[in-house]
């Protein structure tokens, strides 16, 4: 086996324990990167180094934030009755661009998955419970659970519903249905099951 | 739209110049990073500066290497008269994987590709027609065209057999046929033609 240069395969090792990134993929990135500017390869480095001590965790919606409580938790604009639930800060962000959503988040940091050994204790369950707990009975009315429609995401809003609906007044979850663009024809039965069954009344 | 804290956006806009990393995977990527432990981040961010220091250019092939001249350059065992042409030091890794080849390499650096803006001057041609015209007359005795069979692969080895055929006796390209393990019903016609007319026989 052809040995590369050692800079490169530390960085190959290092580079290969990112999300989806493979031996091949790594390598390609490090040749990238050997191509790059010295300024640019800096500048990674030290957005790097920059990124634990430029993010902190709100204590109240444990999201990744700037600031702890952060601009969401602080905003007395905010309904705080409504909390939705979500798994990822990538989720929670998704929902603010659709501008579409006015209370507050609650960032899970997962979802249940027994496989991987992730249990209820390795996520921010605790956390919701107290501050469903922490404010008046039922002063939050309502708990939107916006996990993935995936196997994980499912058993999780069924555990958080089991868990929270002696304390919250209602839980929702997404509706499920076709997505704008899509072909009827190709979807698959559940999806279409799901849209059928949630049809709503034209007026 | 939601913004991100500024430590996360920096760091996204950064790894968004990584190849084949847009904006979703940069901030999948910047999470995972929020997640490492804090050696591991600073472990990768000091690989990175460490890159250019670690590597250098072999003055003789091209390669990117840890010394100069490079291992095989310097390699006595390695056959000096026949040159393998190819356009990255991944290729240069996947051929010496095999462990077929004993001869030396040149490594141009990318292919022809004038939509990109990638001349002849941009590539390390004229370090490879230095190195044909130095050693005796025909002292390299054979020359391996190793590009992808891309459209621009072709244009390349195309540009180097009509440029370096009154430097050298012999220019070659690797065979096309059908893979191992692929199904000859699936194969594009073009494979098979060239499968077909390069058929050998079998003693």
């Amino acid at each position: 086996m052809h040995r590369y240069p050692k800079a490169i395969s530390d960085l190959v090792s290092r580079l290969q324990r990112l999300p989806g990134v493979g031996p091949k993929t790594a390598l390609r990135f490090a040749f990238a990167l050997l191509r790059w500017m010295p300024e640019n390869r800096e500048g990674l480095a030290r957005a790097l180094a920059a990124l634990a001590g430029g993010t902190t965790r709100c204590a109240i919606c444990q999201n990744i934030a700037e600031a702890d409580p952060c601009g969401i938790c602080r905003d007395p604009k905010r309904d705080a009755a409504t909390i939705c639930v979500v798994s990822e800060p990538q989720d929670l962000a998704a929902i603010e661009s659709t501008n579409a959503f006015a209370g507050r988040y609650h960032v899970l940091g997962g979802v249940l998955s027994p496989i991987d050994g992730i249990t209820p204790e390795m996520l921010k369950i605790a956390e919701l419970e107290k501050r469903l707990q922490a404010t008046n009975p039922y002063s939050v009315r309502e708990l939107i659970l916006a996990m993935d429609p995936s196997i994980e995401g499912e058993a999780t809003m069924l555990f958080l519903q089991n868990r929270f609906h002696p304390l919250v007044p209602t839980i929702t979850r997404l509706a499920r249905g076709l997505p704008l663009g899509s072909d009827l024809e190709y979807a698959d039965a559940i999806t279409l099951a799901d849209a059928l069954s949630g049809r709503r009344e034209m007026r």
